[in-house]
Formats: C-alpha cells, structure tokens, sequence
C-alpha cells in the first residue's frame, strides 16, 4: 500500500500497474466483434491514456490499441509506444514464482508513469504469463489495479449450468495419452469428492483430440461442458452427460479458442 | 444445441438464454460508476432488448435496468417487465443439482422470448444462485449465452500476483472457528500441494473477521492476498507473505465486498 523507497522532496509519485483485459477473439478471422462488446467504455478510454505497456505479444498490443484509438484518441502515436515483452514463461509450477528477472519492466511506474499489462486475449495474469510482473509490483510497493474484463474460464463456467460455488481451473492436461487418460480420471475423482466443477482449457487445434480423450475416459454420468468462440456470433456451449455426448457427438469448430469442464456426481 | 420438442409450422423459434452481467458495486453509496465502467456498451444494449427476467433479487435488477435506461431505451416500460426471482438456494454441495424445480422459469423462452439471467453483482451462476437454471435450460435444449462482463474472482485473481495457470474458489469457509481453522490449514495444505491459488469469500461485514482467522491459522511463509472494492475508485488489493501482514496489519474498510487469495510455497 504504501509507496517503497524514501519521498524526495521533487519526485513523482510512482505509477500504477494497470491490468488491461483484451477482448476474447484472438486470432479470429476478420470482421471482428466491435471493442466495445467486449470491453467497457471506461476500460477502453483507460487504456487509450496509457503510454508504457508490457505484453504477452507487442504485435497483437499494437492491434488492440488500433481498436482503441477507433473509439478514443490514444495519448501518444502509436509508434512512440513504449510496449515491452514479458519474458516467454517457463513450463511448470515454478513459472509463477520467480519474480526477480521481471522487476526492470517496472522501472517507469517508479519514474510515475502508469503501466498496462496486457495479454493477446482475455485478463492478463490468468492462465497467461503476467503474475510474477504484478507479484514484483507488489513486492515493489506498487499500486495494482484490475480493470473489469471478461475472462472465458469464468463465462464458460456461467454458461455451462455446472457447479460454480466450488471450482477449480487445472489449465493445459498432458499431451501423452496415457498421462492424459490418467489425470482425466484424476480430475474426474477430485470432482466428485469435493463436489468441484474442474475447468480446463486446450490448444485450439488439439480441441477435438481432447474432446475425445475426456468422452474415453469420463464415466457415462459425469456432466461434460464445452464452450466455444465465446463472446463470437458464432458461439455456443453445450452440456450433458458423457452418456449423451457419446449418443450424440458435436464436432468442435477447428481453431476456435474452447472450455472444457467437468462435474462428477 | 437442437431445439427440443416438435416444430410446430406457426411455431416461433425458441428464445435464448442471456447471462447478463452486473456491476461490481452492489450495495456500495452514491454516486455509483458509471455503469460503462463495468459493462461493454454491447452488453448494455443487449439488456435493454429484454422484456423476460429471472433474477437473483428482483429489487435490484430494477435498479440495474434504470441503469441500462440511462444509456439505452429500454424495450418496454419497466412496470411491464416480467422480473421472476430464482428460488432461495439451499445450502450444501446438492443446491446446484436439482433444476427441475425451475425448468417453469424457462416458459417464456418455450415461447419464443430471450430471457435475461441477472444477479445482484458480477455473472450469474458463480458463487452465486442460477446453475440450475442454466442446467435446466441445456436439458430443453435451449440456447444459452454468457455476455461478456467482470467477475470479481477473476479480477481479484489477477490483482493478486499468485498462481493464475492454477487456481480453484472454494466459496465460504464455516463460521465457526474451529472448523474454519481446520478448513484454513485444509487449503494451504491443498495450496502446497498443487502449487494451487485457493480463493474464498466472505459477507462483508465479516471480512477482517476472516482476515484475522487467516492470519492465526496459515503457515508464515504463505503469500496471501485480499481485494476489495474491486471496479471502484477506492478499490486496493494487498499481497503479501503471512509474516509480513502480521507484522504491518492493514484494517479491511467495513462493508466493502472483499476477496481472498491464498498460495502456499
């Protein structure tokens, strides 16, 4: 809460780090959705005020302020952006937890400029790199503030009718089918024993590969959701029990973002 | 995702059913945001298009459509809207399993008209009543659609800097001290062992209750993070080892939705 280090006389106060959700059509084919579908008006006109950024990807942060500077001028031309990559995250649990090579991108919050972090879709930090750079803003003193957004874990998980008082995101399974099989099963026990709807996200090509692989190894009564192209025209979600699934297999759109979730009873 | 029923040849085609997000601000004093500070302007717009209601309180979702007024001419006067409660939830992990109770709510959807689901903040359906009805709307094959908006999870989650490619919300913890003490020293162990956020909530009046609790109970080293007023202006999100908040308290404001988070390492 309170600012790190001691007040010069003639220093700027130290900037915010402002969590700026991007809209949920990433790497879908043109006309795309309007901004302002997806994103509130005053999120929009916040980030149009922004002048440093740290992104998962700088090429899709210029194409978002594009969409921004339609609806509301930006504080700067586009190219005298200050727009720095987050370091590509390393695999595994230990991702999250070693904030210390990320604390240079904050040098121009503690010059006073406020800072946008900012994914390719959806909030930043959330099942996507961007936590050990707020962790060390934390650390570092630093004001955070979440501008609202819409995440698809959680509108998958409105959609889906599932349990959504106890929840759990696992996010990518493993790609070997043997490993994969096993923690499906895996899953589907935790889901039962806490009652816990398990949420799970997959590359969009792989989708249907995963779909198969949760209707050959879920049992027949467990209730399978999956919720596809989110936010899109083209969007759906649909839930039933595994047993219906099979009776009845939907072929999952190729190369649309989807949520897999789960609840067994 | 096929209709359900014949189709009949003067039948209209079955309405769908929208998740509307609310805002974040329930309950909190005048003035309010602005509603486009929360919500995308296409989602506003969306609700000022529905005439049928099913909500968490009735009371509210009037206030919310004065709301939407302001910005976007609602289809109808507001006295003539069909605003219908949700049932009171029952307690315990069986609430969210037995929809066919309000499968009634869905007629005016068998009849062609889309039907609004609202809560009293954030998405319907998570960590708050309306599962079922999103159940029973899959089971009569009905169309259903999450409109993109904030949840207060979500954004917390973010805020905080802790593990967001792993994360579950497990709702409220008892009240009753030494059962929320086992159930604390529960999670951290679940934390550890999965390298998994737990997130929780708690009745506002009852958050530095919960804080203190958290504080007594969890391991020194556990990082813990609370948001609160997440969307408003005097909205903070503190994240911190446990040792660290022992040893420089902060007093949660009274009556402030809150959210906590959890990692342990």
């Amino acid at each position: 809460m309170s600012l790190a280090g001691d007040s010069d006389a003639g220093a700027a106060p130290a900037g915010t780090l402002y969590l700026v959700p991007n809209t949920l059509d990433f790497g879908m084919p043109e006309p795309l959705p309007a901004l302002t579908d997806a994103l509130p008006l005053g999120v929009v006109q916040r980030a149009a005020r922004l002048r440093h950024w740290v992104a998962e990807n700088a090429k899709t942060t210029r194409a978002f302020l594009k969409r921004v500077a339609a609806i509301e001028p930006l504080i700067a031309p586009l190219q005298e952006m200050s727009i720095v990559e987050l370091p590509r995250p390393r695999k595994g649990a230990g991702a999250t937890r070693t904030p210390t090579n990320v604390a240079p991108l904050l040098e121009p919050a503690h010059l006073g400029h406020d800072i946008g972090l900012i994914s390719e879709a959806g909030l930043p930090a959330v099942a996507d790199p961007g936590a050990a750079l707020v962790r060390a803003a934390h650390s570092a003193g630093l004001r955070v503030v979440s501008l609202a957004g819409p995440s698809s874990m959680l509108l998958a998980l409105a959609a889906s009718g599932l349990n959504g008082q106890s929840f759990a995101f696992v996010g990518y399974l493993p790609a070997d089918p043997a490993a994969r099989g096993g923690r499906i099963r895996e899953l589907e026990a935790t889901s039962r024993r806490n009652g816990q709807t398990q949420l799970m996200i997959e590359t969009p090509y792989r989708n249907a590969a995963l779909l198969d692989a949760l209707l050959a190894h879920l049992g027949a009564t467990t209730e399978l959701s999956v919720s596809w192209g989110l936010t899109l025209p083209s969007g759906a979600t649909r839930t039933d029990r595994v047993a219906a699934w099979r009776a009845r297999p939907t072929r999952l759109p190729p190369d649309v973002p989807a949520i897999f979730a789960l609840l067994a009873t």
